[in-house]
């Protein structure tokens, strides 16, 4: 396992730790003053939303690596399945400003079951069908998609995919080269088969997004902890996730309303790095 | 599996479907008026919770047999670990409490992550040790205790089991004839490792909650959708559960503070038993 005590290099922001995936909320920085402070705190890289884009993909990109650091990836596809699913040129859009943002990773929430049907099984395997012809677009941008299965609470309207098995499963499925699966703290803490689903992932892993699942979470979206703060054991998560060859950057991202996003984000940035080098 | 399109006997109410599991919500009816209104309608059966028991557990499981209905259980232990367990008195009050009605089964929700650890795996042992001292007390009394699994959403402060295989997991490390696994919709339904959990679980079933996943679920804990109203796949549930040879109550239980709390409880009974039929 790496040793992160001394050293956050591979520390990346997502920016909702700073409230930019929500209208109205954070600080509301711009793309550039946010990179200017990851830089100045040494963070490795940085993911962004597709609302603080625009058409500006490319710009972006350039001034993130200008600044010696890595785009880290692009949050998200529109949703593939369910009520709320984008169209397919929709999410073929968004894989082309992964593209121009020089984004290597275009994260993935499912979306949740068809309308009218039950449960998640045929929701998944329409999933699959549409993942297959997405992934050869993206493989031909040179992006990958990264599946991220989500907490059972976001069942319903949000995702059809609950444990990182479940994401393994569609990726061995579809069996192409670039699609993977992001792991994230706050969907799969709770998991003791992980190490095992984890054991046979070997090169499947192009995420790792962390923050704490705080003992009293108040809200089911907005109520994330900064590492360190909650019932999550994650070093023993990281190290699951390193099991599988995943050296990559180590995304902090935290949705919390009540709590970091009305901090000084300058603030936030300074908890966030030393709270990866102590509990990460 | 049963059918129950023109057969309603083995419906049973848990009361917290009209709000009686929490002070100041739903009609506020004496467990008198209950019991003639599930007898009213029908019913089979009745579980109850501990706070509308008070010190007439015999006389209270007198009447509901006095009505032709089995009381098919109480709701609950206090919390076995975490920061909020009970002592070890208060979880055999509950035992007692269970006997004294004559409720076959009386259901644990497990309590959370032990304070200042990490993950669940340590809690889960401590958990496993003190049930095997209350699997023994509580079978002395004739009552069987049923471990309940919840959504993910409640790790941290109310449970440190997530999945109906991990409850079977410590039912087979314990090996006590009267410990056995409560199958919730609300917490499992999104499970899809569900079936081939169940398919090893001859006769370890000894609960069946019945309520529906809704597909905006609005509130962690107090949104419960009717039977019909959501995406679970109720049938195929039911198959899955009576594979185990459960063939007993079929328990509706739906926490809905803004919406079947609000309404009368004869219609609420009303609805629950045409759902029942139609969807169950």
């Amino acid at each position: 396992m790496r040793n992160f005590t001394h050293n956050h290099a591979v520390l990346a922001l997502n920016t909702a730790t700073l409230g930019h995936n929500v209208d109205g909320q954070g600080a509301g920085w711009s793309p550039e003053r946010v990179i200017d402070a990851c830089a100045a705190h040494g963070l490795g890289g940085i993911v962004f939303w597709r609302r603080e884009i625009g058409s500006r993909a490319i710009e972006i990109g350039d001034r993130v690596r200008a600044s010696r650091m890595q785009v880290g990836g692009l949050c998200r596809t529109p949703f593939i399945v369910g009520r709320d699913a984008g169209s397919a040129d929709e999410v073929k859009a968004s894989i082309d400003m992964a593209a121009a943002l020089g984004a290597p990773v275009l994260t993935i929430v499912t979306g949740g079951t068809k309308p009218s049907s039950k449960g998640v099984v045929e929701t998944q395997k329409i999933l699959a069908e549409r993942l297959a012809h997405l992934a050869l677009y993206a493989a031909d941008r040179a992006v990958g998609l990264a599946l991220e299965p989500l907490n059972p609470m976001f069942g319903g309207n949000r995702t059809c995919l609950f444990t990182v098995a479940e994401a393994l499963k569609i990726c061995d499925q579809i069996g192409a080269p670039n699609l993977g699966v992001a792991v994230d703290v706050y969907h799969v803490w709770w998991d003791t088969t992980l190490p095992d689903a984890l054991r046979q992932a070997k090169g499947h892993v192009i995420g790792y997004h962390v923050c704490d699942w705080l003992e009293n979470t108040k809200d089911m979206l907005l109520d994330r902890g900064m590492m360190g703060d909650g019932v999550a054991d994650l070093r023993a998560l990281r190290g699951a996730v390193e099991g599988t060859g995943y050296l990559g950057l180590c995304e902090v991202e935290i949705f919390s309303a009540q709590n970091w996003w009305k901090r000084d984000p300058a603030e936030v940035l300074d908890v966030v790095v030393d709270r990866f080098r102590t509990y990460c």
